[in-house]
């Protein structure tokens, strides 16, 4: 059997580290097969080969040919095996903290704590389904999702994280109707992509919610039609926000992992039928709390997990959203730089200087 | 113009008196004319008229034949007056802690503070928009829902507060498909209603959850499959449902006003696709707490206010539900008595000995 090729990928780095605080693996687990793909750091290559794909997932139709965000097979070789950077390895023990920890997340991606890959005699644990720092690596059969053979990888890659969960968040989750107003708390990629939905459903009034003055001009990019800063008021946001809008937003969309900014969007919908979603990651000791009136005033609350998107059934269809210039999917390319300058893309993201980095594999 | 006659009213009290707990009116503003009703002692009786409808509520057809819970004209006076009992003072005065309160509540009722009706020169205010415990009323015309004229009084009266209340929250929030499983908490009157929902809903397990074990025989009759009583188990609820129900239920109703069955109802249902459905009326100081990963999860939180119908346009359909038989309204109605001997009805309430109690105003 032949192994999946990276032919370019790239560091959302935010979300993952998020993911990491949270201390346990209960995503994963629960949703199987087909979310591994949603948290990785994106696998956008070309793949000749999974590795053995249950009877089940095979009868589904995902067999040896189907490809990761990508459809052009490469050339394969006999057993699985992968060219990794210390780089990489770097990465993950930067991240997962413990040697436990990282057997667990191997038993969940791959149902055996056995490692798949390794350099010099060390083990090389998978990071949440598809570690794509590598120039071939292993991906689980559910990671796999077949795209159009004429979508550009440099581009299309940062589909498989955040830009989809935060537009899938907008436009599955919350569903705004045309000409209605949409909260946005937090202006990173995420946020922008929910912005970037909420713009796609013609929202007539999108409010940007970031402690960051300089993200309003990029905002505006995405939909984002007015903008507040928490630190420019005396009294809470959602109280800001409510009486911008005569009540309070019809929709809002979370996204910062803050659980005080989760409370604010929430509270700065509309009772009756406003709808708050929560994308950002929590930290693993918070706690959501609001009164309960909240609720019983017809506000809904929900979460989101990649914007809903099912990868392996959707994300051809978001694909096709940028081949169709629905979606723009160029405004959240900031940065690329070739694989052997992977460094400097985590400077950018921990800096917060820019929104996706494109790491370049065959550069 | 004429005053709406009482033929029949009943009583509700636990919902009443947690509605004044809460110390303030946001329901009654926030639905506005709509929803009046619904809070109410009820009223289903003989309509003459309305007290000067809006020119908007005119145009929509609501005019000075139309009903509130019946169809029957009745014979009118030309003023609005009223024969008030003590009773009806005196449980007034009980409810409403001071007479702000009970200015506010006109005001939000009918857009003024002025009293609409009088008892030996002493105001008698209105509460929750319909007040129903006398022969005529004065009643907010959007208090007025024209049903089916063949409907009998005495028993689709209890329509018009928790039972519908109940029967909305699983069929239009919660929407359980068939063969679902669904947590009831709390199985007073509202509980056993969303409990007969879920069974129209075709839903295979009911699981009904009270502190009183005494309740779980009548439960049966409407729908409950299972019974859990907290005091039984030595861990949160919540995880003994995961744990009978391989992860959660597909849906949850809490029926209870209390903030932990409030809580256990949320994280109780599954993750991916579980919904919760908040009815049960807060203390005014409680806080609603769970961890934000039990959202991003996939779940949703929502509540409700009289199971999402819309009194004027949508009860009349609950009253429909009952003519066909499809609801078993007889089910609910534990007691009746004339009007004269209304504190007995207090005391059925109060004590907790049955469901609802039918009030007669012409025995």
């Amino acid at each position: 059997m032949g192994v999946p090729q990276v032919l370019a990928t790239f560091l959302a780095l935010g979300e993952l580290t998020n993911f990491l605080r949270l201390g346990f693996l209960r995503y994963w687990q629960r949703h199987g097969f087909c979310s591994l793909i949603l948290l990785q750091h994106s696998l956008d290559g070309g793949v000749d080969d999974v590795i053995a794909p249950t009877q089940e997932l095979s009868s589904v139709g995902l067999h040896v040919t189907a490809t990761v965000m990508c459809a052009s097979a490469r050339s394969s070789t006999s057993t699985a095996q992968t060219a990794i950077y210390d780089t990489f390895i770097f990465a993950l023990t930067d991240m997962v903290e413990t040697e436990r920890e990282r057997e667990r997340e191997t038993r969940a991606e791959f149902g055996t704590s056995s490692c798949r890959i390794r350099h010099e005699g060390k083990p090389v644990y998978h990071f949440v389904g598809t570690s794509t720092f590598s120039e071939y690596t292993v991906v689980h059969v559910g990671c796999v999702a077949k795209i159009n053979p004429a979508a550009p990888l440099d581009k299309v890659c940062v589909l498989s994280c955040g830009i989809s969960t935060g537009l899938g968040a907008t436009l599955n989750v919350a569903k705004p109707s045309k000409g209605s107003s949409v909260a946005i708390f937090g202006l990173g990629a995420v946020g922008l992509a929910a912005a970037e939905g909420a713009r796609i459903a013609g929202a007539a009034r999108i409010i940007g919610i970031d402690l960051n003055p300089k993200r309003f001009n990029d905002a505006k990019k995405f939909g984002v039609t007015e903008f507040l800063n928490p630190k420019d008021h005396d009294k809470p946001i959602q109280e800001v926000i409510a009486e911008m809008t005569d009540g309070g937003v019809d929709r809002s969309v979370e996204c910062t992992g803050n659980v005080n900014a989760m409370i604010s969007a929430f509270e700065c919908v509309h009772d009756g039928w406003g709808v708050a979603v929560l994308v950002g990651v929590p930290n693993k000791d918070d706690s959501f709390k609001t009164h309960p009136v909240n609720l019983l005033n017809e506000r809904t609350l929900k979460g989101t997990f990649f914007g809903n998107y099912k990868p392996r059934s959707d994300l051809p269809s978001v694909v096709e959203k940028y081949m169709n210039k629905e979606l723009e999917v160029e405004k959240f390319i900031t940065h690329e730089v070739p694989f052997a300058e992977i460094n400097k893309a985590f400077e950018y993201m921990l800096s917060g200087d820019g929104l996706r980095c494109i790491i370049r594999m065959d550069a």
